[in-house]
């Protein structure tokens, strides 16, 4: 049956709710080319003001997965589990993360985008090790999924080719934030991959996407409903994003962290954070009784990760690259950190050259910020608070200037703020 | 100075005013082709959820007409006066009026469009009169203003072209339905056209594009506010459309039916509305001691009608176009007609052929709806009531269909509903 576009956006935009064959038809006629850029994008902004009701919602989601490929992981003989974050700075969990989980047992079907603005790339990162790729083939990545438990690699055309359109058109037309748009252009691309359990990151703060709790609280609980309602078990954590996660930020930078973290180190929060996304990914695999934090500290966490960078052609054992300058920060003043702003120093290491601006860029693996102190710990005056790295120094400047504003120091120390603020699922 | 299209979007569908510089930019790029038509599309339905403050609203007006010419009538060596109405069934007011105003002393320049829709077109009902023409040129319409006082022709390429492309972009969008973006539709293409004073004749009811009292109040008031910030004389009379005006909808129905008004007979209704309007614009144009009454009796306006119609070529002694079939639609009862309503009217007259459904589409001169009844006169059961005109007899099925519920007949007359509701200005 055919459907007039525009009475579909009237209907929209007086505040109905679309039915079921007028979802399916116009996600099919926009992919196709068959409803105009100019007509979706008004959908898209009456979408939105007025919301969509969950039934509503679930069928769009279901229109953009069946616009592409649903892969099919039954053949990998262990229960898949997938982790997404809505990105932060400092946020390489999932590179310690994948090879804890599949180390205790599940498999870890990652596929990742790369970095736009001033939160980074998964694979941005990865790429900074020799010899990495990100591009696998659909038999590399079966394979690799059952004899290695992990893979992160780029996500194909074949997902969700309706989500790639909508989010380019999103982009250019002031319609990014609806949380409704937001969540089926995660959520079909995480269904579309076919893990049978997703665990959601999702960032709260000012270097978070979502700066609001409460915004944050109702993507979360309408992911969940969304991935529940399409057969996988789905759960999220809301965790704190206002200052960076662990001491760096930047491509090598990070992975050098991650090797810290695998290797029964690394800062605190690294280890919370990947520890308590595991035990959520194990759950919802059904391996509960399995300790990640044993996985880690005994080195099979570790063992996982060199295979896993092995299997996609890079050498873990290669010297990361390292910017040719660095520039240290003094800290302005002696008494406790109180802040150190996620957003100012995400922005910092975007214009060192760690991220890119448009989406045809390239950029730098060496890169970025190294911290010397986190909130509640005390500076003196004039010791080294930040290192900012780049291998152009006339970068310096622009960043520095981000910076403003994004350090406070005071005589006593900030109330603790917990990491994991919720679960919700 | 350029702006970010994006940012200007997003700071409409928050909730902003968009700055004078924002607006001209958008207003200027977008009719280059350097904002995209879905930026366009979606700052448009973001307006159509958050509204205009009227100093905005000014402006975008303003940056409308910017984008094209402003003509200058000062030369025409007395007052003018324009007239617009938003369309209703059987609406041929424009062809009594402009040369009554003429006879009066004020020159009419009146711009017109043809009909899209339920609602007929100024320049399809007089290019039912043989000979006949819509176009003219600038030196011929300034000729015709200063020697006959009213001209009836075809709006040019060169008013307000933003508008134009607007104007198609909502069509396809859903973002028709904007009081801010009908007024300014409306009023930049009068004020271009450049006239001292303007009438408005803002219809409410079932035949009317506004159904509803308070929105057609609402745009009244829009535009009358619009016009006056312009530096235009501008006044506004809210008038019924829920019965249709006069005994025919359809082209040469209607030119002759303003052709009997103007020799002195014609339906009360299409009198008292045309005299109405005439001693608005009179009033606007600082003529408001001459009686317009007395120019339609004399036959003074004929006079003005006959020499209009010559200097476009028409002959106003040729036989007008008659259809080849006529359906006689008998009354269903006896007794008082209380509802012959304007909406299946205006579609079945369309459906006849008298209107187009694409502004390609050629329209017939003879086709069209004549009445024997208007609500509240005696009916007779199975005596005439309508009569269906047409030259293809395949049409009257379709047309009947729309005449379905259309008619009500009851034992005692319905209250006496006036036909001009209010004034604003």
């Amino acid at each position: 049956m055919a459907y007039d576009v525009v009475d579909l956006i009237r209907s929209k935009r007086d505040g109905g709710r679309l039915a079921d064959g007028e979802i399916d038809w116009v996600i099919d006629a926009y992919t196709r080319g068959a409803v105009a850029d100019e007509q979706m994008s008004a959908l898209l902004m009456a979408i939105l003001f007025r919301g969509m009701a969950p039934g509503e919602l679930d069928r769009w989601t279901a229109a953009m997965i069946a616009s592409g490929e649903r892969l099919e992981l039954g053949d990998v003989g262990r229960p898949t589990a997938d982790k997404h974050s809505t990105g932060g700075v400092g946020d390489k969990i999932t590179l310690p993360l994948a090879p804890l989980v599949a180390a205790c047992g599940a498999a870890v079907p990652q596929l990742s985008g790369r970095g736009l603005g001033h939160t980074g790339g998964t694979l941005d990162k990865l790429e900074s090790i020799p010899g990495w790729r990100a591009a696998l083939s659909r038999a590399e990545f079966t394979a690799q999924l059952r004899d290695v438990g992990a893979v992160v690699c780029a996500a194909g055309e074949s997902l969700a080719p309706a989500d790639r359109k909508l989010y380019a058109l999103r982009d250019v037309t002031g319609t990014v934030e609806s949380i409704p748009l937001i969540a089926s252009s995660i959520m079909s691309k995480k269904i579309a991959e076919g893990a049978q359990a997703l665990v959601l990151d999702v960032k709260v703060g000012s270097g978070a996407f979502m700066k609001d709790a409460a915004a944050a609280r109702e993507l979360a609980e309408t992911m969940v409903a969304l991935g529940t309602a399409h057969g996988m078990r789905t759960v999220a954590l809301l965790t704190a994003m206002d200052t960076p996660l662990g001491l760096t930020a930047g491509n090598a930078l990070e992975v050098a962290e991650s090797v810290e973290v695998l290797a029964g180190g690394g800062p605190a929060d690294v280890v919370e954070l990947t520890l308590a996304l595991a035990a959520e990914m194990l759950a919802a695999a059904g391996l509960s009784d399995v300790d990640p934090a044993a996985a880690l500290k005994d080195g099979r966490a570790m063992d996982v990760w060199r295979r896993m960078i092995r299997a996609q052609g890079g050498d873990p054992d290669a010297a990361l690259p390292t910017a040719r300058e660095v520039h240290v920060v003094g800290a302005p003043a002696t008494g406790v950190l109180t802040r150190l702003d996620a957003y100012g120093v995400g922005v910092a290491t975007w214009r060192l050259g760690a991220g890119r601006a448009r989406k045809e860029d390239a950029v730098s693996a060496a890169a970025g910020v190294v911290l010397h102190a986190k909130p509640g710990e005390k500076v003196a005056a004039g010791a080294p608070l930040l290192e900012l790295h780049a291998d152009d120094p006339g970068r310096f400047e622009r960043a520095l200037a981000a910076l403003d504003g994004a350090v406070e120091i005071a005589d006593t120390s900030p109330a603790a703020a917990p990491l994991v603020l919720d679960r919700v699922g």
